[in-house]
C-alpha cells in the first residue's frame, strides 16, 4: 500500500509556544489538503531550540497530556493522519528532547533523544531507548537530529522493524543531508528528516529537509532557507525486503559475532 | 606526524597473476617516487575478481608465504613503505578474499573478508574478525569492498583503535563512493578506498577510488575509468581526537545499552 509522507520545514519562534502551535496547525492543514498520511515536524517544534537557560526551557516544556499533544492529536483525528513532532517535554522536574507520534487513535508513543548535542546536555536528560511503533500505515521508528551521526540509532530502529524512520531535526552542522541517504540505504528503510530553518541566538539552522528511499535515492528535498512542505509517495513494504542483490540480504548477511559494540 | 597515503587504482587481469604482480610492482615504484608511506591496492589484486568457477579461483590462490606476499614485502622493505593489497588467499583447500598488510618488517597481518558479495559466497569462506594493526606510521584497520555497506565494519575497526582504514575494493554497485565520507565522519578516521577499473566477464568496476578525512572531506579521488595513483597527506593523530564539537565526543557520546546488535 502506497502512503504519502511529508516533512514540514518550519521556522519556530523561540519561546513563542502559541505561535508555534498555530504554525504547526497551518502546516498540518496544508498536508491534509495534499492527503498526506504521515507528517513529520522538526525537533522542539513547540518551543524553539536555543534556550538561554534551563529555566527558560522549563517554562516552554509540556507534558504528554499537554496542549500541543492535544492539538496535534485532534488534527490527526480530523485528517486521519499520523503526525510526528518534536516536543520540549516535561515530566516532573525532568526535561526531555522528545519526538511524539500521534494518530487518529490519539497519542501512540514518545521517543526521548538518546544522543544530546552541545548544550542540550545541560538542559535535557538523556533518553534510554530507540522505539518503533506499529501503525496501520507503517512501522514507524523515531530518532532526533544528532542521532543521525551514530549509525547505531537508525540500525537499531531498522533491526526492530522500522519501515519508515521519522527524524525531527534542528540541524546546525552541515553533514546530515549527505548522511541520510546512506542511513536509508544501509538499512533499506525510508527516512523523513524534517529540519527547521531560521536563526536563533547565533545559531543558523540549515534546512534541506529530505525524504530518502531504501535505494539511497533522495525522493524530495527542501531549500536551505524557506518554510515549506515536501512530500513523497512510498511503499513501506519495500523496506521489508532487505535484499540489495539477488544473493545479498543486508540483514541476513550481518555477522554480529564479528562486531564490537563497545 | 604527517604521513602520505595512496590508493593504486589498477586494472588486474583475471587469472594473469604474473601480469598483476608486475602491475602492482610498477605502482609500488611510482608510489615510492612520491614518498608514499602507506599504499593500498584493490581487492583480489593478484588474481582478478570474476572467477568462472571455484576451481579457477583455487588455481589463482596463494598462501601467505607465497610469491605475491614475498614480492610486496620486498618492495615494502626496499622503499620503507607499508602496503595493503587484496589477495586471493589459499589455506589448505579453503579460499579467503583477504587483505594483507606488509611493511619493511615483512608480513604484518591479514584480514579475511567478513561480508561476502554475490557469488563470492560460492567461492570463499567467510572471515571472522575485523583487525587493526599497530605500525610505526599509524594504527591501520582493514576492511574489504562490500564491508562498506555494513556500518558495523568501520565502527568495529574505529572502536579497536584504527586511525586509518585501508579498504581494498572491486566495486560494481554505485553507492560506495558516496558512503565512504560518511564512514570516515561517523568514526572520525581516515579511509583509503582503492578500487579497480575495467571489465571482467560482464562486470564493470566503477573506479572512483577515494581518500577521506575524519571531517568527511574527500581528500583525493580517482576517475571512473583509468588506472592511476591518488594520494593525500594526513595526520593520524587527528583520528585519535573524537570530538566533533567542544561538547561532543562521538565515542564518549555513544550509548551502547540503547543499541541493538541483533
Amino acid at each position: 500500500m502506497e502512503i504519502r509522507v511529508a516533512a514540514a520545514q518550519i521556522r519556530p519562534r523561540l519561546g513563542d509556544i502559541e505561535y508555534n502551535r498555530r504554525r504547526m496547525t497551518d502546516f498540518a492543514r496544508k498536508a491534509a489538503e495534499l492527503e498526506v498520511d504521515l507528517l513529520v515536524f522538526p525537533e522542539l517544534a513547540n518551543s524553539g531550540y536555543n534556550f538561554p537557560s534551563r529555566e527558560f526551557a522549563l517554562k516552554c516544556a509540556e507534558s504528554l497530556d499537554g496542549e500541543t499533544v492535544r492539538i496535534m492529536s485532534a488534527l490527526a483525528r480530523e485528517y486521519s493522519m499520523y503526525i510526528v513532532f518534536g516536543l520540549c517535554e516535561r515530566e516532573g522536574e525532568r526535561l526531555f528532547n522528545s519526538a511524539v507520534l500521534v494518530g487518529p487513535e490519539g497519542l501512540i508513543g514518545v521517543y526521548r533523544k538518546v544522543h544530546l548535542f552541545m548544550r542540550e546536555k545541560e538542559i535535557f536528560e538523556r533518553g534510554r531507548e530507540f522505539r518503533v511503533f506499529t501503525t496501520p500505515i507503517a512501522r514507524i521508528g523515531l530518532m532526533i537530529c544528532f542521532d543521525w551521526l551514530f549509525p547505531e540509532a537508525a540500525r537499531t530502529l531498522a533491526l526492530r522493524g522500522a519501515e519508515v524512520i521519522a527524524h525531527p531535526a534542528n540541524l546546525v552542522l552541515p553533514y546530515c543531508p549527505r548522511a541520510m541517504p546512506i542511513r536509508a540505504l544501509e538499512n533499506r528503510v525510508y527516512t523523513v528528516t524534517a529540519n527547521r530553518v531560521g536563526y536563533e541566538r547565533g545559531l543558523r539552522f540549515i534546512g534541506l529537509s529530505l525524504i530518502c528511499a531504501p535505494t539511497g535515492d533522495v525522493l524530495a528535498q527542501a531549500s536551505s532557507s524557506h518554510e515549506e512542505l515536501i512530500y513523497a509517495d512510498i511503499d513501506p513494504a519495500v523496506a521489508r525486503d532487505k535484499r540489495i542483490t539477488e544473493m545479498n540480504d543486508i540483514f541476513k548477511d550481518r555477522v554480529p559475532e564479528a562486531y564490537a559494540l563497545r
